[in-house]
């Protein structure tokens, strides 16, 4: 693909994010996309064949994005205990962030549900508990961390990360509930 | 209200039920609840002016019920631990359940999203936080529990109860999976 059009795909997938924030994903037409990009029919369909595509694309593009910013921020002499931090603020961020897609996310995958091992947001799970498991499991070799049982607190992370998501779409979460409950993981895990 | 009028109600809320749990609730109508209920329309309308109140309605009916079975089955004599555990199965069960309302509660709250003190998923959970917290309280002083920070425990069963809530519709959870992070939590506060 020429340089134009990489440019003109991420346009189309920066103007469509902000279609899917503001109505979800059920609701979106190609059509919706054609008009916030102001381009012709042709024009979307040249790169998009559908808004399913469009959508697994700008989450694709959004996984990589948390990853680079989470790999940079990581710097030599980091403790389990920082890149724990780290990563948990990073979270925390995109909880309490606005122009979030996690309604649209939702709505996409409450019509496709599957449990198969290609599902984008058990992908993404799942890689988050291994991802955890292996810090704690540092942070126990270093001496920062006590845990019995990595797998669990790394599972329970993960799941209190999403309940905390969940709960900031239905009737919204302070950051203080937020600051508390992450607190109280760090808590569970670093020795005085 | 009559006892009649009562049954009639009682049977327009389980039939909405249904169709709720296969539709989700954006694309439910009235008329789609009156042909399933096999009534007229003015039959519906003396009892409901729209699905909101009806949905609404249901789930003030599930929680009384669950609440009930909850108080049921606590027996005197029971720990603190028999009653957690039994707290966590009723929710185990809640969560691996096929027929579930959970989507369609999900697009309710994602459409009327309120920070309110009545929202009625906020009002669950903080009562569900306050109950845990005395439950933890409970086996705290009985010499079951160890827990530095009560609340945070309580809060941290109830986000994580979320998220595999959350998980469940989106690409699904194994009892498997549920009973590992049961136990991690049991772990947690049992004292051995």
């Amino acid at each position: 693909m020429g340089e134009k059009s990489v440019q003109k795909k991420k346009y189309i997938l920066d103007t469509a994010r902000k279609v899917f924030v503001e109505k979800g994903y059920k609701n979106v037409t190609m059509k919706d996309i054609v008009e916030a990009c102001e381009i012709s029919r042709g024009g979307l369909y040249l790169y998009f064949d559908s808004t399913e595509q469009i959508l697994l694309e700008i989450l694709q593009m959004e996984a990589e994005e948390t990853d680079d910013i989470f790999s940079e921020n990581i710097t030599e002499g980091d403790t389990a205990a920082d890149i724990l931090t780290l990563f948990l603020k990073e979270q925390k961020k995109e909880l309490l962030q606005k122009n979030t897609l996690t309604v649209a996310v939702y709505e996409y995958f409450f019509a496709n549900r599957s449990t198969d091992k290609n599902n984008m947001l058990r992908k993404q799970f799942e890689a988050g508990v291994r991802v955890l498991e292996k810090l704690i499991e540092m942070g126990i070799s270093s001496g920062e961390f006590y845990c019995e049982n990595p797998k669990g607190a790394a599972s329970n992370i993960m799941y209190v990360l999403e309940g905390m998501k969940i709960n900031a779409q239905t009737f919204g979460i302070s950051e203080k509930k937020v600051d508390e409950q992450l607190l109280y993981i760090m808590e569970g895990l670093i020795i005085d």
